[in-house]
């Protein structure tokens, strides 16, 4: 018999608000004999605006069918209110690739963080432009891939990739990846890529935010998690943090203590992802904590 | 015509957890016509946990009469569950009474805070057992009351006290009040005396917390906002904060330091009772922020 | 005879590094039985970079003139190392003036500091383009001045403000002044105007931040204290801050949380100009905390 | 012909207040050619107090020899002054052992800073009481050695790690050890062995604090790293730092969490030590940052 952990689900809704949302939705499950651990709503404006929802449940035992579970959702509920949805079980795990190039800070978090139990999902590869740091992620038992950029740029080493990714991974992580995707590839992974930028966006874009915020005397270093979109350093935001810097820092204690921050930024953001608590608007998120 | 703000209100919802809580609670405002723009919902464990809520929603127009939409809310679903609730309608304006001896920064932030907008509610009255405060007071139009303590201790004191409140205030602040109110007086405001005490609790119990810190070399400092139970400093937890200090730092500058902490950590708590944001449960608080 | 806080005295030092100025500035401080209980000091490179150092101390009893200390520090030390340097005995109070337009929370927060003793200087007096803060200002006992910003545009304006502050401020605080100064008055004021930024600069520069970081979904939103140089926006960063957001809060919201912000951020930059603990060094600012 | 890096050192000096202790060592230092690049002081109270100072500077090639460089400072400054002091040489580099039982992350978080260069020392064995760790230190070229806690308690084991230890570190990191050592194996290692407590202290001493802070609600939860001394949670704090908590963390949460702060905490205190800015006074510290 499933434990209940196996029939933990959540059901993530967007749609233009009105009355009876929140009530269509939660009698659906009801009916369905689902008790509801954990609601999280929001409005962006009570008339006309748009609705948000992230409902966490147990399902009873026996379960209903995943697809039938959908079907009926969408016939009996979503139809109804223009929802997109997705519901999600959490007995499926989800399996994440990481793109790194030469540093470890950023990848390292996440793989200690999967090995001691914190991330709700799998690490089906990595895949590094440079062959560094295959050794360490060998030792997690992690497969890594040497997917170098040539002379040729970036399209052969994305053909090559999206070949390793076939199948295999729900989410893309760019952990330090020092190399811009193309257009064509970011469009193939909606809201599915994430990327780490080393400063508080949208200050200091572009290359050596870090040298910037150097020169621009600031007191707070910053760093961004983002999806990733067409245009560099633009996508949605899900999670940034700040660390407090003096005169006494150089450059290079700058990188040093934001080296700190961005794996903690991204590790966070991966986290909020993986537990499905992300719903995209536009160009910004509705994180729910 | 009431304007949208005057139709808000919103519902609070302490109960054993089960399955369909949350349908029943919004089906029976949507039956109402009433939209929800805000729902927060908690669990402590699926299993026989005790299941918090809060929903904050507009009332149509024309909007049913409060008295009988509680009567109602109470035989149609409250009951059922046995809940415990309450329902606010925000058009209905709180009012609070400070309690201060000398020391102003807490009350000012609370009376400028109100000034500007930001509290959801009136300062019915501010009593002093010290006089020093009234200029300040009187300057914001506020009512100030001198009640000293005399040698007779605290219990004529909370004579004239109770005699002031008696159908003013909702709610009690004590803003850097030096005094201990006694527990006959305390029991009559369960969850509705606020205190901001000088330490992050429960470090630094008692008195001269900052003097505390100062010997014990601590590298922060905190404030902690709490309702007030018979038990000094044992009561909820309603906010906490603090700030990072050094060597360089005296007594006296952890004061100061502790000064700014203090203020908008009651101010932040206060506001956080205001807008009916919080569960009392037990000894903890649930804060649906 | 006076106490040893009248006694008190600092001296601010740049100049080009080398070997020796540490010395022969504490050798000169005591051979006239001054005792030094703070100092700091900081290079940017020891080959050829840049020497800061800030130094606290007592005078002894009697002490001396003050002119004549500072001569022969001039003749015995300045001269030897091209020393840029200020010397400032603490029982000369510092007076500062502040500039407003309507709202009130950065002003009051200086004003109530002020009034606790928290700031070591006096308000000489406010200067409002509109009148509306003249009541709370005129509470405190601090001359307010309305100087309204006619058709004509700032330049009989700031003739204006260049008589009220002739002789009576060392410092021009902008406490949320919603008007640009010239570059001809601001050259007359080199690192003497403070002015508070309602974002973390350089994000969101120019008009309406918070509507700016709505947009852009940021997860924190900050304030930036800086001296006023010709270029806006551009001047040295003395201190900022960050609050945490998310997507519950509206612009209001953001408003309402960066006014607090905004207040603290201010007078933390307020607070250390007047204790003489920053240094300006082009566009960057080196503040001993 | 040493690079400057190897020229550099740095004093560290404590002792009873009075004039000219500042002149003293730094006109010392000039007189031998020496370069002061960072210097900060402090006194507890100009009169009587205690004085404490640290000073980096970079020594001239050709370099006194350390022998007769201490000497002399012995001789010629320390003596007149009473001083406790210690001088260091950047060259010699640390070497530190680290004590753990199972949990990994905080000892992960020093090794991982020590390879990517951020520690300035190098760590010479990690000890275990269990064998679990052993695989992830040697993956870092870090001997490992298992001593476990037998029937006979602490002695035999203790004895042991003296062994172990003689002659081959500095400094002694308890990073989650979960056994409480001698007040003899302590006494032997005066303010050379840092601990990180799971809570912030002196809040929630002894065992579980996660559980202690949980029933009490508390919106921090904390981290402290402190020399160990025969007092168990009683020794002088190094550093502290806190994260923000809500009522949705179970335990089990609010140790995820804190296994994010501990290692921060502890990393930092550790490279504070390593870089010598860390002067013992009594129960307290005095950490130039």
């Amino acid at each position: 018999m499933p434990s209940p952990l196996d029939r933990r689900a959540c059901l993530l809704i967007t749609c233009r608000d009105g009355p009876g949302i929140v009530a269509a939705a939660t009698s659906f499950l009801f009916a369905r004999g689902a008790n509801v651990t954990d609601l999280q709503q929001h409005s962006t404006d009570p008339d006309g605006g748009t609705f948000f929802m992230r409902l966490e449940f147990v399902l009873p035992e026996p379960s209903p069918e995943p697809a039938e579970l959908s079907a009926r959702f969408q016939a009996e509920v979503a139809e109804r209110f223009g929802m997109q949805w997705r519901l999600r079980h959490f007995r499926d795990r989800r399996r994440f690739a990481v793109l790194v190039s030469t540093e470890d800070h950023a990848l390292l978090e996440l793989l200690w963080g999967w090995k001691r139990g914190e991330l709700a999902a799998e690490p089906a590869l990595v895949v590094g432009n440079h062959p560094d740091l295959r050794s360490a992620v060998e030792w997690f038992g992690v497969p890594f891939e040497h997917v170098p950029i040539g002379p040729e740029g970036m399209a052969p080493a994305e053909a090559r990739l999206l070949e390793l990714l076939e199948g295999r991974a729900d989410l893309l992580v760019l952990a330090r990846y020092m190399r811009v995707l193309s257009e064509g590839f970011v469009r193939r992974f909606p809201s599915r890529i994430i990327n780490i930028h080393h400063s508080f966006l949208p200050a200091f874009l572009g290359a050596e935010p870090y040298r910037q915020a150097h020169e621009r005397g600031v007191k707070l270093v910053g760093a961004t998690a983002h999806y990733v979109v067409a245009d560099l350093d633009a996508g949605p935001i899900i999670e940034q943090d700040v660390t407090r810097v003096s005169h006494r820092q150089s450059v290079a204690d700058l990188k040093a203590l934001g080296r700190a921050l961005e794996r903690q930024v991204l590790a966070r953001a991966v986290k909020l992802h993986l537990e499905e608590r992300i719903l995209v608007h536009g160009n910004k998120t509705v994180v729910f904590g």
